[in-house]
This record gives structure tokens, sequence and C-alpha cells, in this order.
């Protein structure tokens, strides 16, 4: 249960104090042209240790592609990439070997397998993502063959909340911000959190341009559905809207519909999916996360035997999962529209007829 | 693409206005003992035309079950269930025939598919949720064998929102409201939409208790992103939270953590979901319905040719789709809890040697 | 696990003795035209009881299509078809009840379901296959589209083997005999077996000619294994050969290579695969029944207490299955072929550009 | 379409002259002692150039194990396993670069894909059943914990077939050879073939014992469609027979049904499997190979601009592919057993509440 995608298949293995995590992306057409300096930039852009909004873990990410690419062309052949561990430090987790960490997998993970890599979550750690931010560069590569862009940004933060969408500005700025006139304010949210030995929690948008129509295969593979699935499994994510979401729940039928016009939707109320298939418009989603469960005060647990205990953490941890998350969500649609580019092929007759005949 | 699940695997056929709509559902363990009743109590508690609050659409939905059941019992083949549609009038479409209504999926089905079943939105109208629920009410008499209760309610309607979840008041409501003291604001707000020939949005919750430790399969089939992506799958869900969802990223990790206690956890802002998995506590999952996008008053639109042009709508449509969507939602819940019960069989080689050796 | 194919989708349902069997065909792509005659006619030529060569039970198999078709034209939605069981005498099993018929899946479902629908084998009766050849009706109307035919006949009875393959006189052999000069010995052969209240076994041959270069999708999804696991899983097959099959191992490589000429291949030891892809030549494929277990000699056998018992079996069966399955192996080609078909779309990204831009 | 397998998934990644080959395998149950020393062992059987009889490719084939194990036990997690290519000589194959090697995948793969990894075959080389074995070898040990054992050995050799099945004998022989008697005979086959610079086929025998009743999951995913699916998939295998497969095509039902007594069966012909699930007797499975295509006479081809063309090829390579496929013939019947046996886990509402009550 560790691959994602229907023709374009990631899966995914490695814990984050293994010796190494990595993926096989299966599925990707012969004949795209893969940059992998682009596939190291996002890597980049997703690791840690870059600020001090950040882990203070520090590991390069640099990946090496193992397979299925053939002077600097796909070829059809899963394309297998790894990631070796460099910077792990298990001893940081030698003394609540046999605690669980509230908030974490831990207690799950213990119950669930009746085994325990204590070191670091295992795989339940968001390392892992640094795999999906790795296959989804190549699909981001893919998309933009077809004039499909990804974006995403940092929303809000600590419920200081992004007033405009700039995803832009969100590239450069340090927390991936996509307001620059709420960027300090929600910095600051963060560096008190953490001088407080707490973390707080964040929301990301991420928008897809570009789309064609058509994208999205009902009634069990519909596109906003996979991308709620896609994100919800994001670590610590605990909501996703599409469009305007929850608000739309709270207006009328006359003020939510889109208004059809020659020239496409004359509103995006909808966040570009209909049905479950995309319409042309902007596709748009939110991911909503939790704030880091990992932080410096005492707190009330068990151990494996089920004996009160209390844990007190050491280590190395993100005060806000959304900014680096922010990475990952984009990775996250662009692995979806990727898969749903390719599954759409076969909607129509006409569409074999073009290939075939 | 008309499946859903890994191992109890639905998959659903039929369009609103077609010869009938029904599922097959494959996986159900054999020895079951399977109520007829308790599947047909389930469709008419979904079925339409119920009250003023609903479709004037009236439908039987009565259940024929083809196959998979012998003697009362389940065989663990697959079993197939049809309900044939009675009560269809597709002329209330005729006059639509070429146009897209707003807010619907008419626009994307024709531009993927490049053809159209325009009576009533053919596969894409909510009518192929009883196939659903049909399914659902299997998947409920299955989980009861393991002490798992489904249980869901309307939590808010046009922004008016329950104070307290009383799932039994729900099971009695007319709009299965979970506040009997907001249930008749509630109403009212629908009735008014009606009146003004508008439709009002709202939210479901859903909660399944008794659900075991373990349940969820990390990395990509974990219980929270599989339930995001069922709910989202439903017609007109635009948002799902597990747990506290939004809330908990407004929150500081000393708030949203819950805490572990040797009888479980302290609170249950989690929703019962840790790293993907179940962890014994209930699972809670919130779903947001935008409002029915059929409404009578005229709206702009565009025709197949892409001619602008103002529709009316005439045909019998729900007011707010939230009501019977508390139905769907639990059915959903039921078929996801129930794959996962299936599916984590395999997470220990102890499990296997209990039934093996 | 009752479902076949990745994009074209077949899953079926019912019992020999039950209400209904039948099928949901999804993926097929929109814009085919459907004719429901073809359907009827394809279900006719495996339907039992039309020559003494054949099961004494007669089932008029009238299809009925429920759903995914639309003014005669595929919509993209999934293809729900139900036969009624009509001629089922379920008082002939009652006195085997509770034994185990040798050569018969009796003895292996009462083990793994630990229930059992004894009526004429229940699901694991080969009447199930009036499903895969509806289905496989559809998928044979798609690949005309493409210019692909596919055809079969039955080349061995009772060790008597066809000497030429005349897959047109096959068509109007009461025994679908692809060499008219053994067809009478063939028949024969079956008739004195059944006389002396046996049965004999047979070899299918089967062919797509027109088949584009490109289908398959290695390395776990190559046509010549897909071809394997669906043509093995078919009722009483037991053995299967691609192109020359076992002749190929018994020769050297300088006879069994293909030559490649500008036009094709020189010859087709390799039944028009390599690697797991077609090659442009026909795809030969050879399946190996054995004789049905049903005779109507006494046999030994245990009953479900484990009992050792004697076994007298009443009813109608076949002599010999290889002839009605002579139409469901050019089914499961067909619908091998289709799905290939609409799989290997994504190989190239100049396929994907031809569709989207 | 890189994986195989349900439950038990594995993921292959890599081509001949690659960096490296490897696989995730997924669906280990959590506890599962593994020793890497036997995965080692296995690769080690069917390693290349160990002898005059196989290429004088010389790998080392040393598996590394990225993920899933910690401190010698499964986690329930992914396996990752990597096999770097250290021998290979690319060189070997410029002069080939723009040719078509008859029977082989170069032609079908240049077509499907438009693009060709030339150097040894890339992805469609046999060197990718490494990772098969590797993976193979877990799920021989996981088998080994419910007392089922897997066995394989050479049968036939240029049509020198053997007369006794001496599994043990196998395991020692230089050709895995399953008969003592003709083992000179079969190698003597091979180097007469190999000086005249040409290569012959064989045919490969597989045994699982002391499988449990009711592994299979009918309908479409039967054990042996199953099996016929992973056998006629490993490269140059043309035919796959269950039990006593062809012969039984040739027998009355009187002969070749296995009697069943209090004991079990009386015989075995049917190769354990009936209806598609196992029934408790050895599970056979004969594959049948072509002769390697490689060969050093010269032969007719075409380049790739449809040009004819001389061949004339350098290079190692297998006198007789059978030799090392006869292990990677009994990977994959040990992952096809592991993978049902955790499929049939759903079977039985019982069996679920062995786990969970």
């Amino acid at each position: 249960m560790n691959s994602f995608g229907k023709k374009l298949i990631l899966t995914t293995f490695g814990e984050s104090h293994g010796k190494a995590i990595g993926c096989i992306l299966d599925g990707v057409p012969a004949g795209l042209k893969i940059d992998e300096t682009f596939i190291q930039d996002e890597l980049d852009r997703r690791k840690p240790g870059k600020s001090n909004l950040e882990t203070g873990r520090k590991e390069d990410d640099k990946v090496e592609i193992l397979s299925g690419i053939f002077e600097g062309i796909s070829t059809g052949t899963p394309i297998a990439m790894v990631i070796y561990n460099t910077n792990q430090k298990s001893k940081d987790y030698t003394n609540i070997k046999d605690l669980f960490r509230p908030g974490h997998a831990d207690y799950t993970y213990w119950h669930k397998y009746g085994t325990r890599d204590y070191r670091g979550g295992g795989r339940s750690s968001a390392r892992e993502t640094a795999a999906r931010v790795a296959a989804g560069a190549i699909a981001k590569i893919m998309l933009l063959e077809f004039g499909i862009n990804i974006h995403s940004g940092v929303c809000e933060i600590d419920s200081i909340k992004a007033k405009k969408y700039d995803f832009d500005f969100a590239k450069s700025s340090k927390l991936y911000a996509l307001d620059s006139d709420v960027e300090e304010a929600q910095e600051k949210a963060i560096l008190t959190a953490k001088k407080n030995h707490d973390s707080v929690g964040g929301m990301v948008l991420a928008m897809a341009s570009g789309v064609p129509i058509g994208l999205g295969e009902p009634l069990y593979y519909k596109l906003d559905a996979i991308l709620a699935e896609a994100m919800m499994g994001i670590n610590a994510a605990k909501a996703v809207e599409i469009g305007d979401g929850i608000e739309s729940s709270h207006m009328r039928a006359s003020q939510n519909n889109d208004a059809i016009t020659p020239n496409g939707f004359a509103s995006n109320h909808s966040g570009g999916i209909l049905g479950g298939i995309s319409n042309g418009d902007d596709i748009l989603v939110k991911v909503y996360f939790k704030p880091t469960p990992s932080i410096f005060q005492e707190q009330d647990t068990t151990d494996k035997n089920n004996t009160p205990a209390k844990l007190n953490l050491r280590g190395r941890h993100d005060p806000c999962v959304a900014i680096r998350g922010s990475v990952v969500v984009s990775s996250m649609l662009a692995l979806v529209i990727a898969d749903m580019l390719l599954l759409n092929t076969g909607s129509q007759i006409e569409h074999l007829k073009k290939i075939y005949l």
C-alpha cells in the first residue's frame, strides 16, 4: 500500500533513520526530456535546515537516478531514485525508545505492526516526502509539455491569513508565504511558538493552471476525490478544501454557481472541478496542517507496557510543517494531474483513433 | 474507474434516467448473515420524496439482490444488487438538452466524453448514491460483527450549526439533524431558500465507534486519506475535515496533541487517526456540501455550440443535499472501515498464524 | 477479485442456479456504436443446448443492457448487462448436496469459504462465462474500429488434431472445428465418450489479426502474460501456449528466431509477441481444456464430514467443454487486446500530444 | 505496469546496462525474521557466469537492503533492495545500436516507446529477474513459517526429458537438472549447441508443497491463472502447464479426475488446483523456454530505418536460459503463493474474528 496513482504510479520506500529513502516512478511516457537539475532544485526547496524556521537536521538530499532515463530522455521504463540518509542521529531517540510521542504515529504503528522503528518515526516520518518531491518534479516537467503549471504557497500560519495570493512572491519567500504583507507576522508567530517550545499549524494553497477540460475519472477516481486523498495523506494534514470549500457550504446556489459564458466560467467558486472533472479553470486546493506534534514541553504519555510516563523530547523539529509542506503539496498536485492526463486518453474513441489510425 | 476499495470493492453502474442503477460488492467474506430488510431500510432513509425538504421525485428504490447470498448467508462471491428506475421523467430535461447547467457536470461530461446523456445528469446524478447506500448497508452489517458502529447526522445547514451531536436524535429527525435545538431553524432555512427558488449548503458529521487500533494502510492507503477520497467524491462535497480539522491548524501543539494515558487518549482532537492509522478512539469526519446547483432562478450559460443562453430549470430538486447526503456519508464511512478491516489482516505475521496454523 | 483488466475492466457476478448472472464493463470509450444484436449473437454462439454435443440445459441467455449506452452509443460510463437464469434445475443437485464432485471446485470452495452453494457449482460453474462473452462482444466491436479481428476455433479433440486452421469454416461448424477434414472424427470422439458416460478434452486456437505493434505493458502486464492469465482462468483450462509454445522449446534459436524483413517478420514462431509486446504479426494462443469432470460413471469421493462416499451424477453436462470454450477464448482474447490498446496510449509523450495539443 | 501481486506487491526497476537494478517488495507482514544471507544465496544461484553453460558476464549481484527491515525483523514497511551493475560492457552493443536482434524485444520496444536503450536489451533484459529472485527469497522465508516449501528444477533440455523429479539433486546440479540419469546428456546438448553458435530451449518444473487448501481468489485472481501470468511473463517463456497440462486434454474424465478420499486426493493430475483454488496437494507448474535468441550465427534483420541488414552478434549469452530460469520460476512461484496466502485471509468472516475478537 505504498503506491499512489493508477497510470503514473509512485511507489516509495525508506525510513527516517534507515539507509536511504527513495521511489520508483512508473508510467512516465517515453520521450520526455528530463532535467535532473530541476529535480534537485525541487528537493532543495523541501530539504530541512535552510533557515531557523525549520528543523536543524541538515540533509543534502542528493538524488541519484538509477534507471528509466537514457541519454537525458525518459525511456518509458520505471524511474528509480534514491536519496541516501547522511545526517540521521538515531541516538536522539534512544531515550524515548519505548515511549509513544503524542500526536505522532508511534502508538498506532506499534499496535498495528507489533514492532517499532523508534528512530525518528521510522516510516511515518515526513522525511519520506522527499521521495514525493523528486517524483513530483518529473510530473511537473511532464505537465509543462502541455502548458500546465503548478503553484503553491503558504496561505495561513497560526491563524494569520494571506489577503492576496502571489505565487511568484511565495517562491522567493523564506516561508513560501503568498502574501508579502503578512509574511513578517507569520514568521514572528513561528518564532514565538518556537521560543515557547511549542509549534504552530498552517494552511497551504496550491493551484494548477492550464489544465485542459476533461481530467478526472468519475465516479471513483474523480479529480477532487483523488486530490483530497493525495493531500490528506500528507503528514499532519487534517483538512482539504476544493475551491471555496467550506465557504461554498455557507452560500446559496445563486451565489455559488459559476455562470458559464462563451469564454469560460464567469467565476471560480468550484476550484476548477465540476462532477469530479476539470472544467478548464484553475484547479484550487487548500490543505490544512496541524501544529508539528514534536514540542519541547513535557507531555503525558505511556510506554509500550501501557505504563504512564512523562515525555521530554529532544532532537530537531520543524516549528511549522506547512512551510516545507508547501513543496510537498505542489508535488502531489502535479502527480495527480499528470496521472489524470494519462488516464483521460481513453475517454473517447476519437482520442484513440488519433493515436492508432 | 467506477470501483472503490481494495479488498472490499464496490463497483457501481447506472444513470439517473436509465433502466436501472446498481452495484457489485466484491470481497464480502463468506459466512455473514445478511438481513435484506436492513439494506432496504437504509435505502429508504436515502430515498427521495420523503418530505418537503427533498426533491419531489418519488422512487421506491426497491433493491433486488441477484447473487452472492445463499440461504441468507454471504457465500464469498460478488453480491450484485439492482434498483430499477421507475419514476424517471426524461421529458423534464428535453428543453435543456443542449444547455449546460451551472454548477453541474454537464459541461465537463460533454467535453470529456463528447457525448451526453442529458436526462437528469445521467451518470453524474446523485441518484447513483443509492447503490453506495445498498453496499454500505452490507458493510455496516459486517462491521457490527466486530462491534463497530457507524453514525452520521446533519451538523450545519445554511451556517446554522449544531451545538451538540446527538446521533440518536438525528436518526428520527426529518432532516437528520444532530441538534434538536437548532433543527427547526435549519428546516426553516431550507424552506426559505426553497421559497426563493434557491438552495442551501450544509455539513454532515460522521462517526465510527468501536474501531480497533491499527486500521489504515500507510503510506498511500491511509485511513484519513481514503476517507477524504471517499467523502470528497460524493456529489456536491467541497471540503473534508478529520477530527478537529481546520481548527487544529489554528492551535498550538501543546493544545492539539492528545495526551496518552493507560486508558487511551485524554482527548480526541485527532479524530481517532494518527499517522493514517486508527488509534482506538472514535473516528470523526466532517463533509461540507455546496448548495444544490439546480435552482429555479434564471441563470447564464451556453449551449453545446458555445452560444450564450438563459437557463430556466424545471424538474424536481433537493433544496439541500446534505440531508440525504448524510446517509451517503455514513455508507462511505462503513465501506472504508470495512475495507481497512480486511486489509489490516496482513500487517503482522502473527495475524496470519492465527488463521493458518 | 472478480474483476479483470486494468483500463477496460470486466467485473462479473452470478451463480449457476441463482437469480441472474451478469457483468459491468467499465472503461469502454465514449462514442462507440454498439450493436446489441451482435452481443446477443455472440451469446447465442456460447449458449448451451444447441446440439447433442452440448449440455441439455436450455438457456435463452437473453442479455439486458442496464446502463452505459444511450441512443445506441457508448457514453463512457460503465455498461451493466444482466442475463436472468431461466432454466436452472436445482433439484438435480439435492442428492449430491453434501458430496464433492471430483475434478470440480466443490471441495476447494467448501474449504475456502466454509459455506457452499451446491447448485450446479454455484459461482464456479462455467455458466459465468456468458458474462465474459457479452463483454467480449463489446470489446470485439471496439477492436473492429481499429481493424483488429478476433478468431477462434477448436483445434483438437480427444487427440484428434486439425491439420489446417480455417477460421471461416469454424464459424459454421457445429463444434467450431478448424479443419473440415477431421470435424467428423472429432464429433464421433465426443459422441463415443458420451455414450460411455465419459467426456473428452480439447484444444482451442485463437488469433488476433491486425493488431498494431506496441501492445503490452512490460514488465508485469506483458501481452503474453496477461493472455496466459486470461486463458488459464477459463474453467477447465490446464495449459496455454503462445505461438509455437512447447514446440519452440524443442527448437534451436537458429530455427525459432523470426527473421526481420522490411515487410515484417519472415515467420511467426513467436505468436506475434516479443518481449511481451505485440510485433504486428498475428497474435496466436492455444488453450488446452481437460475433459469435463462431470461424468455419469460412479466415482469415489467424500462428503463434507470427510466420510467416503460414492458419487453418481445426474443432470446435464457438456461432453466436451472445448466447443463452447472456443467462444469464451475469443472473448477473453478480445478483452485483453482492447485493454492493451487503451493502456498503450501512455507509452510515448507524442501520443499524448496528439490528443491534447 | 512494473508491479506484480495484489497484497504482496513487487515493483522492479532497472536496465541491463544502467546503474543498478532492484525492487521494492511491499506487503511483507511485520515480525518476520529475515536472513539476508539466504537472499544473497538465492541471488548467487541465479547469477551469471557460474559455469560454461551460462553467459560469461560476471556479476557479483550483491544485494543491498535499503529499508523495511530493522534489527533483522521486517517492520511491515516496503523492503527496497538494490543491486548495482558492475560488469556491464555497453561497448558490446554499439555496433548493433540501430539493428533489431531477431527473437528479442528490440523491435517492439522501439516501436512502442519510440526510443531505445540498445545496451543489452535495456529493460527487456533477463537481468531484471535478479530483482525477482531477491524478492522471491523473502517470499520463501515467509512461506517457510507456514510449512510451505518451494522447489524447482530443469526437466527438459533440447527435448531430453527427465524421467524422475529429484528436487534435491537439482539443487546441487550444475544445470539444476531434476534427473541425474539425463543430466549429462542435457549438458552435452547445451555445449553442442553452443559450439554450433546456437542455443537450445528447455522446460522447468516447479512445485510448492505444504500449501494449505483454499489459496486462490476466483474468478479473476485464480491461483492457476496468476501462476500462468507469473510464468509466461518470464523472459523467453512460451508455454505454461498446470499439473498434467496438455496431457489432461488427451485423457477422458474417468482417467483425469482425481478421486477424493478421506486422506486427500488419490492422484494429482490437477496439479493441486481445482476451480482456481489450491486443494492441499502439491502445486505443480511447468514452464517452457524458447532457445536464447542471442546466437553467433549471422541473421537477417532491419535497422531503425527499416533497411535490411545482417546481424552479427558478439557479447556474452546463455546457451540455455532454462537453467538460470529455474531459479526465477521458483521465485515467481513463491511470490504468487505468498500473495495468495495474504489475500485468502478475507475469505471467511471466521478468519477475521480470529484476528480481531
